[in-house]
């Protein structure tokens, strides 16, 4: 990495300062002069029909500024999630949502909401609406959904409670596949529904103005999406509206805001319209946990042919998965689940994926880190291990034969271009020990045993989505640089690796260097931190924007010191020609002169000048790979899992900040083991969802993290900014099923089911006669 | 101008809901979380050392976060104004100023400044400043001031006491001008300081973070300067500050705030820097009216050398003006004094015009609305009138054949591009009723008179400083037009105008346009809202950036429809190919069709791509000319001067927005009337100024306001965006010189000192013998 000045270093988070100070503002520190705040109204059933409603005594209530309902507030169907704006032709974006509904459909579905002068006031006009619901026949699991006498939980669909056309990725010939294979294994795993638990809460603050402008603050992750939604919504011309991603931070995302944050925003501005002032809206973290959506759960099957010498030639996986209510985004992460999870770190030649959406009167499910991919691969590597069992080869060996290479043909419409994936399985499994620990321990009542699992998954959402950036980059007067993405700082870090590549690229020194981020009045397009998409696609344009504006400085230069352009070069600031000096009045110098960009920017803005740049670019993903090996300990007699270690191999293309790359793996890796063990959204009929907070909801503590080994591997993929591919996302995708492996070889027991809670395993144990 | 769709009508100003609801907000309304409020130590003395200064007991006091004076903070020496970005080649800025000063030049200097709290605190810990001064010598008045013996107000220069080289035009032979000249008249005009007056106090709020950000909220009319200000003051790179020029709006500007509001934006930021938290100070209106710059005032003499038949052969000029303690703005207002006063409105061949800036200890003077050329017209109108009597010539007569004409070669680096002028002389003259009143009323103690004065002015600062403006722009999702510009609305309604501009370059519906101004963030940069530029130039940028979104829209449009770009044409929002009708699909018929501009630009978002321009660019100044007709009644008794009725005839090129250009016609004229009768800044020995509120600062009050007839002359000029030209300053450039006029055509008696109060009237007539 010596050849860059700055790409590869691990500079500090730019905000870190904001941070560490507790400076930084998020959307929750928002207030403006006049600002109401908001209560909502949710339903207590899971389907209803509202009868009647009188909002009478709630308007009345001294301090209440406007009561919104579906009665006096746009009715538009329309889509909450990233899905209504980045949906590619010839598919159409699913639009089963209003605002507010007459018609709840779960428990906690909106119906209507009080802005008032505090939250108390709020609340007390909520409990004085008066309204009276007709109960409705519901249904809550994805299988009972599909069956002929379940309720309709959308008006029918091509397959009754099934979103759209079920996701089908097809290559080869399955019966020709499977009667090639000498041996087939066959496994069943369910998965639960899972909570982002980001620690901000949905919130919005909006402030409509007479005139038809719009202004919003929000936790979205997107926010040029969410200004879309908004658009949409309420007919407002977008560029009439602004969205800013926090203020500028945004306490966390992992997928739950994409496009908007929950309902805030809308909420939010419906409510500002009304009451012709500024709104805040923040969910309570009951609402986040259970009004906000959660990753889908569900079941997923799976047939895997294998040859005697360990090759595999057919695959054949059905997923049904939970999407809840309303289709925030079920389509993309049921593709996703099969393209990413199923059909590419192994190249099978044959292979056949089915996924289906399964509507039910639940919270919907969507967007959660790993987006479909972490369901999937759970799935793969069970029937993976499942086969190396059966033909008693070694894990590792029969991944490395069967992992994609480059130049296979897959399923992104271009073949691999890069891969580091069988670096990353030998990685991980040298640095777990897998020649030594492999077999576990088999005595005493506390076992342990190790297992490894591998993965992919993209740099960007391309082409399960619209997918591009843009950026609009400035040279000012004194030579520095000012970037604006709309890309917002949700958490990773990425604004320091942007800022690392446009000082590398720039060729000028970081501190002259500022990344604006996450609003849409400076920003052009951006479709948002998420897909693992950000440093990847918006890194590309911030690198474009510079070399045009490299191009530009030079081209005055030229003009100024009369040297042609191509024997003039920009380096740490300065402009030099063949090796010259630097000179106070260079420019008129005919040759060996050199002259700081601050001091031509500064001659530029003197003649009436300035170096300006847009670029709006889209760039083919290239996915990144990844391997994790874990070490566990069972204890026999309570089903607990305890992790000791994982060692976690990505192949990130190249790492432009390797301590914030090894933070992503280490964040992603937690959250891998909280799905794996510990955290579940549990159902009570008639009541919803029981996780109504962080203390009902099982988040790994300090106590439950392992010793995390991070193993960076750089295959230098030639299409990214800087060779690089993304990570955000792959650190929670192998990790659950590289548990499940090693408990696997702890206890002799495979376990298909998510989380492995002490109880499911102690009865797994027990079932197997292990204990 | 049936020609055009939004240029040339009466459109409802984009600000208008904004500010008849009382919701649109002004610097004074920002109130971030844990902001400070701040209070300043002032200089009681006009020039004094500080001795000794002592903040421990303020610094003790309860609820202060921070004392910033001059020995804990930058010490870097600045220019407050425009003056410092703009000033161009070979000239330097000048730079005199600091921030806080251990030798205080005049009283209201500023020493320290305090963050507290609240105001009440800041104020009783500067009271706890103990500080004790050495008084040092000062001189007020201008004259006095450039006298051997006088005390130097700032180190010496090329002359003492006079700022930088005078400010110099030169033209043929003054000499031989006056050797050929049948009669030469020769008058000495005074002319008071006057004070802008704007609503909204200097405020700012400065946010500064650790990592070394600095965002500022202020009243600044030049967002983009004040940015570069800050940069240079305390060493920030420009891409990490951000200024917002009123939040949006600023409460009228006039010239006060080109650049810094006062000092607003770097005493926050200072004291922001100390207290690590946000920082407001908002001046009392006491500081605004005695600390902040204010309108020169001085003396000027001049001599007009005429021929028999009034051709006006020769003129020599000198003008004396009191700069104050600091070169705010000195050097290009005597400049400009010069340049459109008396070099540009006749046309004459042999032309000698000196201008002196001449330090004294007073507060300093800036730009202010005309910025020298009212100074210089009513100096250059009263030699005109006082030859137009002594050979009894008709003064429109005189003041045609004497006018500037289209081609002739003048003070601008280019020959005269077209002029309203004689049609303007010509509307004001037949609508004040030249011909049947001119003579005036000379019986009883109420005498009427009529009189009438000309004038021309810049379009733009070119070429006496920096002047260029740059444009952010974007077409949406959904075919909606977002443009950015820098230049603030600081009341005229340019950003109506532009709105209108940008619909018409755009063929698009009004309402599908945003214009957002007056912030640097999203906005490139923009010399700001002053020199009467703000529609021309930026309307310019405006104009060329839609010119280029077409371009972008019809290429694509091309590879959409397969029809050629130049047989395509975007009209009201649609794209249409030789008259074709609409089309639902039109997309891929061969003829005839039509796709609405919403649907090209989200197919292009379905195909990842964005249509966005950045301009940035110069445009030479085109200057409008004006003609004021006044009729006055002037009390013998009292000396009270009445105006009963002003007629303005201005060539504006093409009144973009008629409505809103004799708003600025009004605006102007009713500042016009202000300083020829009513306003003036006195200054008290050992107190300052006396006008320390307006109760005590004679604005005009409705009852002063005639009726205004506004005339607007179309010159269509080549130039300027769809033809037009400035209004903003023009409207009081004539103005007291007509009122004068008509005061000797009532009296009998010129007056050459402004303001004619009755004081003045009624000394001047008994000097005459009138009464």
């Amino acid at each position: 990495m010596s050849e860059f000045k700055y790409v590869g270093k691990d500079i500090p988070r730019v905000d870190a300062w904001d941070k560490v100070t507790g400076r930084g503002m998020f959307t929750q520190d928002v207030s403006l002069p006049g600002m109401l705040y908001t209560r909502v109204l949710r339903s207590p059933y899971a389907h209803a029909k509202v009868v009647s409603i009188d909002l009478s005594e709630a308007e009345k209530l001294p301090g209440v500024a406007a009561v919104a309902y579906f009665g006096n507030t746009t009715r538009k169907l329309f889509n909450p999630s990233n899905g209504q704006v980045l949906t590619m032709e010839p598919h159409e974006p699913a639009m089963d949502m209003r605002l507010f509904t007459d018609e709840p459909k779960y428990i906690g579905d909106e119906i209507a909401a009080v802005a008032a002068v505090d939250e108390k006031t709020a609340q007390r006009a909520v409990s004085l609406i008066k309204i009276t619901y007709r109960e409705l026949p519901f249904v809550l699991d994805p299988l009972e959904a599909l069956k002929e006498d379940a309720p309709a939980v959308q008006p029918v669909q091509v397959l009754k409670n099934v979103l759209g056309q079920p996701a089908e990725f097809k290559m080869g010939d399955t019966d020709a596949g499977f009667a090639e294979a000498d041996l087939v294994v066959e496994d069943q795993v369910r998965i639960s529904r899972l909570k982002h638990a980001q620690l901000e809460t949905q919130c919005a603050v909006a402030d409509y103005r007479d005139d038809g402008r719009l202004k919003v603050v929000s936790t979205t992750q997107s926010p040029h999406n969410a200004l879309v939604i908004l658009s949409h919504l309420f007919e407002i011309p977008e560029s009439r509206i602004e969205v800013c991603a926090g203020a500028p931070y945004v306490g966390g995302g992992f997928g739950t805001r994409t496009g908007f944050s929950g309902k805030a925003e809308a909420i939010a501005a419906a409510l500002s319209m009304l009451a012709r002032r500024p709104v805040k809206y923040s969910y309570t973290r009951e609402e986040d946990m259970t009004c906000s959506d959660s990753r889908h759960g569900g079941y997923i099957t799976g047939r895997l042919g294998v040859k005697k010498d360990g090759t595999f030639c057919c695959v054949e996986v059905t997923a049904y998965l939970n999407i809840g209510a309303y289709a925030t985004y079920s389509m993309d992460v049921l593709s996703v689940l099969g393209a990413y999870g199923i059909c590419s770190t192994y190249h099978i030649p044959n292979l056949h994926y089915m996924g289906y959406g399964c509507y039910t009167n639940q919270q919907n499910a969507g967007a959660f880190r790993g987006f479909g991919t972490p369901q999937g691969t759970f799935m793969m590597e069970t029937l993976v291990d499942h086969a190396a069992k059966e033909l008693g080869m070694d894990g590792v060996i029969l991944r490395k034969m069967n992992s994609t290479k480059v130049g296979d043909t897959w399923i992104l419409p271009y073949p691999v271009g890069s891969t580091g994936l069988n670096e990353c399985i030998d990685k991980a499994a040298a640095a777990i020990g897998w020649k030594a620990k492999r077999g576990g321990t088999k005595t005493g009542h506390l076992r342990r045993g190790i297992g490894l699992a591998a993965g992919t998954h993209g740099s960007n959402a391309w082409p399960f989505c619209v997918d591009y950036s843009s950026t609009y980059a400035r040279i000012e007067n004194d030579g520095s640089l000012f970037i604006s993405v709309a890309s917002p700082e949700i958490g990773p870090g990425s604004t320091t690796s942007m800022t690392q590549i446009a000082a590398e690229s720039m060729h000028i020194p970081i501190d002259m260097v500022r990344v604006r981020f996450g609003e849409t009045a400076s920003a052009p397009f951006d479709s948002g931190t998420h897909a693992t998409r950000t440093l990847y696609t918006v890194g590309n344009v911030i690198h474009r924007a510079c070399l045009s504006l490299v191009d530009q400085v030079l081209e005055y230069a030229q003009e100024q010191l009369g040297i042609a352009k191509d024997r003039l070069k920009l380096e740490d600031g300065m402009i030099r020609a063949d090796g010259g000096e630097e000179k106070a009045d260079g420019c008129n110098s005919p040759d060996g002169v050199s002259i700081s960009l601050a001091a031509l920017a500064h001659k530029a803005h003197l003649n009436n000048r300035r170096f300006l740049a847009t670029v709006s670019d889209f760039i083919p993903n290239t996915p990144p790979w990844e391997c994790h090996g874990a070490e566990v300990e069972v204890d026999m007699q309570t089903g607990m899992v305890r992790v000791v270690r994982m060692v976690c191999a990505h192949d990130v293309g190249r790492a432009i900040n390797p301590l914030l790359v090894k933070g992503q793996i280490e964040g992603g890796v937690v959250m891998g083991i909280g799905g794996a063990l510990r955290e579940e959204m549990s159902y009570v009929e008639g009541k919803g969802f029981y996780n109504d907070g962080f203390h009902k909801y099982m988040l790994p503590a300090i106590g439950d993290i392992p010793e995390i080994v991070s193993i960076i591997v750089e295959s230098c993929d030639p299409t990214g900014p800087y060779n690089l591919k993304g990570v955000g996302e792959c650190s929670s995708i192998p990790t659950a099923a590289a548990i499940a492996s090693a408990v696997e070889d702890a206890t002799g027991v495979r376990f298909h089911e998510l989380p492995m809670t002490p109880g499911r395993v102690l009865q797994g144990l027990k079932e197997a006669g292990k204990i």
